[in-house]
């Protein structure tokens, strides 16, 4: 009973086919031959058919058969091990970004398919995902022998691979990790020696071999993030023949996670007994002492955030639907507003009703900035104009840090809302809700914390090329409302919302650009994760209203009875209640953020052992 | 690991000696030889290290070896067994109801008894308060029998009792059960039919009998709550002689929660042999068809109500000073404002320290609230004025859906920051925090939804004595602005605040009473639980204001060097910033109730498939 994936492909299909221009990412040269709108329908209901018969069924393996650690060894789910490879071979995995293979799916495509598997079972994805990060700086910043070596086979589901950031004392801070690299005779090969934590996917028996992507320090580079370098560190080094042997990569042992039990969180050892060898990945500059690394690590990084944002997001949108089905089922109470037409359904209670709706309106506020962020993607990577390119880039760069931390931050209270529609049920572990609240939290903490993203939106995105690329970003929403406001009849008030919401953002930013300024400066980390908050709000309903302009002229056109009314009257409404009720936070926040309150600046670390 | 009992009694010493009158409590003729001010700190520290000792360390039984239900019994984690006899027999428990009694806690004490029990083990806790609730009504509304034959060994820890409510399809709405009670030769007893869910504490191998407190209806009564009685109907019946025999009364199996894993959720069967009967409590008048049930549950209800906000309050307090305890040891990255001075604990970070301190000021104002409504139930059961225990319990009546519902809903917000606080470390169950999160999501359903306690609050609370009573509540922060503006220098914001915090509620109360007048009734329960809410942070702000006032003058008297200092520093910078950064909301709020927005009174239920 706890694994039910109740996902509806409904706004994915409205969002490729009526919202996002899709037919400009369809006709570039790697694209036009395999992808069309017409298909869409189609790709998506495989997918989802997919979904809900091969993945779906194995998210209570997770559950009841956790990952364990034995004897140095790590068990994943055994219905995990299968399943890992039956989705690589066919294809909705890794060897999607494969750069020689033809008919791969465009990132927005691929990030449709990722949702609904991540709906379907949170704790199997990361083995996929973190897979195709790590295949990723291998096509890179790879040469053609680690390409042959490695990325046919993390492809075809024989192997898979992990991002390796974290040690003991050094998480947020990467720039402090102590994995030292020592060079060996062969300028490419260094001998590794270190201990890493939290790596997900760190170790499991449904492969056979884990292809580590291993930040670590080459002896005598500096000290901070400029002096770390990329290393490809196999579980078992791989000898030229293709045999495998034992690179004294050891495991330590697994966490106990609130959630995502099925998913393996790795502590390893490396080089304990001096065996362990990794590639280095382009090049180390001795004279300097400067690393590749963490450059090299970052530009992935804004795909995995992306990612992280769509995980939470496909957890609270299935429990949003889990919760639907069920308060349409069960029976309780009479309406406040009509008492003596019995007893009701509860989901036309009042209450209910606005639960529900505070969780449609906002996953699909999520679902559109990330959709948006993942066009932009395959627009900067595949234009043929570079200064399109160059333009998507900004937005990419822009939406990122919100696609990853508004839907992380909001899955929490949405699932909360969502548990709260069950009543004393969505307590019980029976009913999917309670651990879609346990998958989630993580979210808010991968990938860089959301307060890290909160720093990079305000400290970096902001300023970028003096403030134009964020410049453009928000002039995007104003030009919306100067080409709409007049024609949008029945929305004065959702659109009066947005432009006081634009024009408080605006404040918001000139508001720090004064205790900047000023040299408060510890007022912009004091402030920064609300701001991200807003951030979110205004660009989810400037998302969500123009939506809606599309959805009442359908609706309009196809009147009440269609069976497709209620899909569009509901992204009316969806944005309706989000721009009413959810925006408006956005001069809230102008306004504390104007008071520039510094309690928490004042406030001695002593005063909290009270 | 995971059982952390990080309890601070600080703020009890401040709140019971500094802040609410409780001279006024201990003069009463029950307390007057036993308790005074100078003892309470004595009480506070005793009962702050029986439990770090003896309750603390059976928090992880209930995590490890959650209750099981095998062959219809239940067990219940080993060490709870003892520990139930432990509390009740030395008087922790429900002895301090018992009216005959001398030298027993005023209710306010046993509150402050209770958060730290709670705190240590909030699985256990329910055990205890569940059967202080059943004998609190045989205590109201039985014989002198029933009192000899039950209260004495629910008292001594022998038996224990429950509440009896819920049944599969009656849930929040109670006046709908199924239950059944058939007379028989003895006009005192009946025979009972139904089965009951969700029972706390209803079935369990830690006593030898359990007191069901059990809503049933008469054959004959009405439909509706109207209809109702309330039955004393014990697992094992109690001959005259003292001797128990079965009474019919099955245990059909117990939930898999969330949270609260050594806590029994039973489901009962009972009477399915025709063997089972039950003590009527009261009277029951065939004429009009009428039971008392409901009436005298509710009586108790009141208190459950306050329990339950207080769990939440001792679930999120405790996370939040294990939370703060970490974030003191771990090191972590550097400061945005002075990155060359190296590494930091990261509890100096900024944004830590605004998780920390929305902690630390929200929880001090569930805090207040909470011990505030405690010390009127004490002047409402005690005062020997009728006209002061009339006007106390006039604030009850107003705090009562407060307390409950207002920490029960942030308790889900602070936790999740304290994860955040944490970093991946907080999504591990090693660290007590994850343990919070699962708790404490049921607190929000228990004891009437939120939502049924935000009708209750607008619905009935405002309108009680045409409104009188209510207004009498906010005229308390009224006097409590006009008595101290100006004499509260450096509060000049805070009081500004805390002023249009009040302005701003009365309008919503205009609002709502303007939809209700122009039928537009459905607006009330799609905004009661947002003003719900509001109401919390403008009380809570007043609470935290008015306690502010007396920490300034006591820092200054003491000055910086002072051991006290941080604790008078940090209860001022708990109310600047909870003025400053939550109330605001009040306001943030009433700009939505008077929008009126209706989309989710449109929303037809078939828009949530999507």
């Amino acid at each position: 009973m706890a694994a039910n994936y109740a996902y509806n492909t409904r706004d994915f299909k409205f969002i490729l086919k009526e919202w996002l221009p899709m037919e400009e990412i369809f006709s570039y040269d790697k694209y036009k031959d395999y992808y069309s709108k017409d298909d869409l329908d189609m790709l998506i209901d495989q997918v989802h058919k997919m979904v809900a018969e091969v993945i779906a069924p194995t998210n209570d393996d997770g559950e009841k058969t956790p990952v364990y650690f034995e004897n140095g060894k790590v068990y994943v789910p055994k219905s995990f091990k299968d399943l890992y490879k039956y989705v690589q071979e066919n294809g909705w995995g890794t060897s999607n970004i494969d750069e020689e293979a033809e008919g791969t799916l465009p990132f927005t495509l691929l990030n449709v398919v990722n949702e609904m598997i991540n709906a379907a079972n949170p704790a199997f994805n990361p083995y996929l995902v973190l897979t195709t990060g790590a295949a990723g700086l291998i096509q890179t910043y790879g040469d053609e022998h680690h390409k042959k070596m490695f990325l046919p086979k993390m492809m075809d589901g024989t192997w898979s691979g992990t991002m390796c950031l974290t040690e003991p004392t050094a998480g947020s801070d990467v720039g402090d990790i102590l994995s030292k690299a020592y060079p060996t005779d062969d300028p490419r090969i260094y001998k590794i020696k270190g201990s890493k934590i939290f790596i997900t996917g760190g170790d499991g028996d449904h492969v056979e071999n884990i292809i580590h992507l291993y930040l670590a320090r080459i002896e005598g580079a500096k000290p901070g993030t400029k002096g770390i370098s990329l290393f490809i560190v196999p579980k078992y080094w791989v000898n030229e023949d293709g045999s495998l042997e034992p690179n004294d990569v050891e495991t330590t042992g697994v966490e106990h996670k609130l959630g995502l039990k099925g998913s393996a969180t790795a502590a390893l050892s490396c080089g304990d007994n001096n065996g362990c060898r990794g590639w280095l990945l382009g090049s180390y500059d001795p004279e300097t002492g400067e690393g590749q690394g963490m450059a090299q690590m970052f530009q992935m990084m804004n795909e995995e955030r992306l990612n992280t944002g769509m995980f939470a997001l496909s957890v609270a949108a299935n429990a949003y639907w889990n919760a639907a089905a069920y308060c349409k089922e069960r029976i309780q109470g009479r309406l406040m507003t009509n008492p003596k037409a019995g007893r009701t359904q509860i989901i036309n209670h009042e209450d209910v009703k606005r639960m529900l709706l505070l969780n449609k309106a906002t996953t699909e506020a999520c679902r559109a900035i990330i959709l948006k962020a993942c066009y932009f993607i395959d627009v900067a990577h595949h234009d043929p104009d570079p200064e399109r390119r160059k333009w998507a880039s900004g937005k990419v760069e822009c939406l990122t840090p919100i696609a990853k931390a508004y839907p992380s931050d909001e899955a929490w209270t949405l699932i909360g809302e969502s548990i709260q529609a069950y009543g004393g049920y969505g307590y019980c572990e029976e009913y999917p809700v309670a651990q879609a609240a346990r998958d989630c939290k993580i979210y808010s903490i991968w990938e860089g914390t959301n307060f890290i993203q909160s720093m990079d939106l305000v400290g970096r995105k902001w300023t970028m090329a003096k403030g134009a690329v964020f410049a453009a970003f928000l002039k995007d929403i104003e030009d919306f409302l100067n080409a709409n406001r007049g024609a949008a009849a029945g929305f004065d008030k959702e659109f009066a919302n947005l432009e006081k919401a634009l024009a408080s953002y605006r404040e918001i930013q000139k508001t720090i650009a004064g205790y900047m300024a000023a040299g408060q400066a510890g007022l912009i980390p004091a402030y920064s994760r609300r701001i991200l908050t807003a951030t979110g709000q205004l660009y989810g309903g400037y998302c969500l209203l123009e939506q809606a302009l599309i959805a009442k002229k359908r609706a309009d056109e196809l009147g009440t009875d269609h069976y497709d009314y209620n899909f569009y009257n509901g992204k009316v409404l969806s944005a309706r209640y989000y721009l009413r009720n959810v925006v408006p936070n956005v001069w809230a926040i102008l306004e504390l953020v104007q008071d520039g309150d510094t309690s928490v600046i004042e406030a001695h670390p002593d005063i909290f052992q009270y």
